[in-house]
């Protein structure tokens, strides 16, 4: 099982398009990093051979340390074995022993496989804003909402790994469809699509919106990015939809304050670089939400890892 | 600190109106039972008084084991040094630390003090239908929405004891307001006045109803149970209104599942005897709102512990 004295450790971020590889110091350094086409419409056997690609690039970039093990960093559920659940943007993977695959080709160094959004978790814990907090949920905010749950400084993963599920608590029970057959998921209010399509809808009734002439007049081109800009310019309306989003999370996060006793919350993914406009909204809509005991305890944070999170968080698996 | 080995424990329910101890065997077994007035309007000497007193009564009625330990059931939030905080129906009670106040009354057995949902809690996965699930969600619906939160047999707590308001998740963000301050709580749909407010607007409108009849025209006296009556007669406004109730609450119930990772909740509580009406209406409800892994293994379970819940989780916190 390798050795458990060294100076790095290998994280991996896998997604659908992009498998990306970090050599990690203990200390959270990203010594080097590549990024692989994931070919994640060929199917595992494809997928894994490009992760053993990236993985033996980024240990052939070590010249000065032990390896001391590989983490990865996998979309979809990640049950106890290291074992990968239909993820969302793998195709023809129902249910794949990632871990155990990889050790046939990596068979003297510790491999453990999780969830990115939990990878990215752990990354905030030990790397990232939430080294100050022993408990608080982690939320990614991008193309759907992920999350991941850290208490007394570990990550909880739940009785088969699917924790942190947070993107689709439901805050209206008779709120719009969401894509995971339910209603009113904050995902279907917030998630990058959603909120893309109802800011669309909002811009056509204030054609005057700086949001439209950032996307030169190309209602299809509206996205968070341009949202933020535009926001950050001091227009309006894209200030009220930050605003009216950060809301709605806060709804769905103030629910899990109350339920699991927490009071931090750190953000990350994309949307939630629009920055404190949206952060302080998350805020006060959870301060709305919680009970008082809470109320003046919480705290809701920007995560600082940005990009790295993913690779940050993997190798945070086996440091 | 007592002796560790014996055969009995004592559970302590502390109410605003009543405190109730028992001696409990290891098996959860009831041997004996008392009912004292707690004086819950009389300020926290009285009160450990009132307990104190039931505790000597109870001990006094055992005749053949030894006594390992005294556990107490709290309303409010009770803090990792058995200090009880705010409890609603206990007067001039701000933070006041029992578990410290009793040892001295009793100095050579173990006293510990837990949140009265959360000893439900511990009741159900000890002694009831929760025995049969490492992993759980308690509910208890009565007056308010409470909740305990049972992960690998153990009670959650929550960083700071306060773990499993589950009543206060909000299920629309615009709904109406709850006594909490906040908008929209499962428990401004369903808590014991708030269900029965709910009902007399509907009644008014459908004056056929049994339930009207049960109250003898007396809509001030319209509460859950006779809804439950009325049901259980075939009323349909009854049935409706209770499957509504139910519904509502697995909107709450599905998000905690999917945050949590879980897939069984245990419902006890006044309104939960109405029995498989609701409890399905639940159950139907929380698989409708929760992520598709985790759809088919949803159980939603009526308890089987009834008043007696409180004094044998509370022991059960001993033994």
């Amino acid at each position: 099982m390798g050795t458990v004295n060294g100076n790095y450790a290998i994280g991996v971020d896998l997604g659908g398009t992009t498998v990306k590889t970090g050599l990690v110091s203990q200390t959270g350094e990203l010594r080097y990093q590549n990024k692989f086409d994931s070919k994640g419409d060929a199917g595992p056997e494809k997928v894994i051979k490009q992760i053993a690609l990236s993985v033996k690039d980024a240990i052939a970039h070590n010249d000065s340390g032990k390896i001391i093990g590989i983490g990865i960093g996998a979309p979809g559920v990640v049950d106890n074995n290291g074992c990968v659940k239909a993820p969302p943007n793998l195709l023809h993977w129902d249910s794949v022993p990632l871990a155990k695959q990889l050790q046939k080709e990596f068979d003297d160094v510790v491999i453990n496989v999780e969830n990115d959004a939990n990878c990215a978790a752990i990354a905030e814990s030990k790397f990232g804003v939430g080294r100050d907090y022993p408990d608080f949920l982690f939320i990614i905010w991008g193309t759907g909402i992920g999350g991941g749950i850290i208490l007394n400084r570990k990550l909880y993963r739940g009785p088969s790994g699917g924790a942190g599920e947070v993107g689709h608590i439901s805050i209206d029970y008779e709120g719009p469809m969401c894509g995971c057959g339910s209603r009113g998921c904050v995902e279907a209010y917030i998630g990058q699509k959603y909120l893309s399509n109802r800011t669309i809808e909002k811009v056509k009734t204030q054609p005057s919106s700086l949001i439209l002439e950032l996307v030169r007049g190309d209602y299809s081109k509206i996205e968070p990015m341009y949202i933020s800009q535009a926001a950050e310019a001091g227009d309006e309306l894209a200030r009220s939809i930050l605003c009216e989003a950060g809301t709605f999370l806060g709804v769905a996060v103030g629910g899990v304050m109350n339920t699991m006793d927490l009071r931090v919350s750190v953000i990350g993914g994309g949307v939630s670089a629009a920055g404190s406009l949206v952060i302080n909204a998350v805020q006060d809509s959870v301060r709305a939400h919680v009970l008082k005991p809470l109320r003046d305890d919480i705290r809701v944070i920007q995560s600082e890892l940005g990009n790295n999170a993913g690779i940050l968080g993997a190798a945070g698996l086996v440091l």
